[in-house]
């Protein structure tokens, strides 16, 4: 029994990220940002609000004049005036006095509550009787009570969802810092692959890898650039790797499982400037025969030709590290794992890690998750699969029933 | 108490997406169809793999050579030659004999199997010893055993993954029918709103729903266009909206939640060509102001102004209309629901839906859903949340420990 292989566990592979560095940073306006990651810790440079809001359509007042006003027992109060949306109240609210406000609008000053305009009713122009007591800071947004001048509004590293680019816009951060999305390369070998315009003669299949995984690539917030199908030999895949590095922040090579393939993609990393092989195995299944090697501090991977271990490691291993160079922190629920129960018994080899792929069903308001067996040469088995669950690396099994977590796909 | 809404349910509500037509067809590359959605039904044209592909490095043989084949007793078999990647092995594989073959690489006939390197010895260059029995098929992708000729590949309305990508790469769909993705024209009114760009003079804020809300209309596959703010009078909103249906498939005015503007909201869109307001205001809290009308088969929406509620709305009842007319059939795990427990008592009016801000915790293995409670002005909450929770209708309340489901925020 040969040893090809140098193997790592997935710790240890992910643990190689520290060897490569962020992304460089750029500025865009923040139209733009959605997704991306911020390079730069933002401050609230102001209240907000910055005034007392009105929440609800109705009339300002004192608190005070309210209470105790029922539908029996009204309140009435004079109106003193109205203030205009955008617009400073030119006069204040006391006892005894009202101020029609609608949603947004600014309290005049004496005024500390809000009374909805559906607990009101008009007598006449100038007077108003209230059915009910208002409580001091009732429908009001205080003054910073979102957040106060000189809060902590982001930290560098957050990749930026909805939320995050309308909490920007509130401050005025037209434009922000973000990481440069990396450029990843993608290479096919393999003198059985055609491209997809192509008929496979006999004996040849089309490249599926460069489609998948530039998806991914993309998945990732990242831009795959295409390097095309290169024949397995040295001398072309060292002229397109060096290519690659240049212009590319990551690499990938796809396809060279076969053993004279993997030879001839360690010849060509190995002809980089200052190549450093970071690990050539990993103990995870499907996937083992990866390959991780840095050059010119940038990531050039050997990944298995099986359309599924490419799928897998890419998720799993190479992800990360794209992530890393993003410049993304971790955060809790980037990554969605799923809850539910296995549907069957798993058998699993100790030693390794297994990625299972599996398909979610609701039953009984749970989640179950029925495993996709097949060959990891067979995409049926992705397309089929809702995500993976993990078999631990000193796990012989798991059973029917048993608690996972599902990862999803994006 | 006055009534100012014609208030549908949320279900209500959705059912109107019914009255609106997907998106025209265009045709794309694959390599630009991530994440877009299949406007045509896809069958494989050909067996998938075409031939049988070894999926280890080894030996092709026929198995009933290596029965009984142990490290003590080998089976000792004649190389007949090799199956070149890429090529019909011009030779057949009979009982005693081998074929040497990489991962990928053609079987060639009388083979039915192969064996692992690893579980050989080559004794000179013409005869190799096997240490393990071969099952017949063992390490061997069959014809068609992804899939077969006329096999369904993927249905109409099929939003694209990585791995559909890769599928369709595999059968040689070079440029596919997808929907057109819907633009949706985003317009914030309001005489307290000014644009991010501006320090707000006192009474004035800076429009977050433009950016918020044009995020997330990406987020769904769509393309916002901003039409900026408009004044709060009929005249200016008339004719952007008009413009905004000339130019985009769905519009939303965001900031008419005081009654004035709303009125305002509702002259605009009955300004429009054979406008029918199909509902306004739905029995969901935050979100009630909600108003949709349709002309000239395109949705309008007048949505809540506070940001909150503004977001809310959005993800719970506009996305399910862009995602309908942007084709989509419905997806069990597209929007992904999280089940976890809740971390205290939370009380809701009966006659409504409630929509709770959650943030998620990790414990004990099980996710702890806490709510982030506060005003639908503050964005601070969503900031702070990881999701949403649904308290239904004719639910009082929900108890600490109940378990809830948590729709992630993407």
């Amino acid at each position: 029994m040969k040893d090809f292989f140098n193997v790592v566990t997935i710790e240890q592979a992910l643990a190689f990220r520290s060897e490569f560095s962020k992304m460089k940073i750029e500025t865009i306006p923040l139209m733009d940002a959605f997704e991306r990651v911020l390079a730069e810790p933002v401050t609230a440079t102001e209240n907000l609000p910055d005034f007392r809001r009105s929440i609800m359509d109705g009339y300002a007042v004192c608190a005070a004049s309210t209470f105790g006003a029922t539908e029996g027992n009204p309140a009435f109060l004079a109106i003193k005036g109205t203030a205009h949306m955008g617009e400073t109240p030119g006069f204040t609210v006391g006892i005894g006095e009202a101020c029609r406000i609608s949603t947004g609008g600014m309290l005049p000053d004496g005024a500390d509550s809000v009374v909805m305009i559906e607990h009101t009713e008009a007598m006449d122009t100038s007077t108003i009787e209230i059915y009910r007591s208002a409580a001091p800071g009732q429908h009001v947004i205080e003054t910073g009570e979102d957040f106060f001048k000189d809060d902590s509004l982001l930290p560098e590293g957050r990749r930026l969802r909805a939320q995050e680019i309308g909490l920007l816009a509130a401050f005025g951060k037209n434009t922000l810092k973000v990481y440069r999305k990396p450029v990843v390369a993608i290479i096919s070998t393999g003198d059985e692959v055609v491209p997809i315009t192509e008929t496979p003669a006999p004996g040849k299949i089309r490249d599926i890898n460069t489609y998948s995984l530039s998806s991914m690539v993309k998945a990732c917030g990242a831009i795959p650039v295409s390097f095309g199908i290169i024949p397995d030999n040295s001398e072309n895949l060292n002229q397109t790797l060096s290519l690659a590095l240049k212009t590319s922040d990551m690499a990938m090579i796809s396809g060279g499982s076969s053993v004279g393939v993997r030879d001839v993609t360690i010849d060509a990393l190995s002809s980089l400037p200052e190549p450093r092989i970071l690990f050539h195995g990993i103990s995870i299944s499907p996937g083992k025969p990866t390959i991780l090697a840095i050059s010119q501090n940038k990531a050039l991977w050997g990944l298995p030709g099986h359309v599924v271990s490419a799928m897998v490691v890419f998720l799993k291993i190479v992800k990360p590290f794209i992530e890393h160079i993003s410049g993304i922190k971790d955060h809790p629920f980037q990554t969605i794992r799923v809850p539910a129960r296995l549907s069957r018994n798993l058998s699993s080899a100790q030693g390794r890690v297994d990625y299972v792929r599996v398909k979610l069903r609701q039953m009984n308001g749970n989640l179950l998750a029925e495993p996709v067996l097949g060959k990891s040469g067979l995409i049926n088995t992705m397309v089929k699969a809702d995500g993976l669950i993990e078999i631990g690396l000193n796990v012989e099994g798991l059973v029917q029933g048993e608690a996972v977590e599902v990862e999803l796909f994006g």
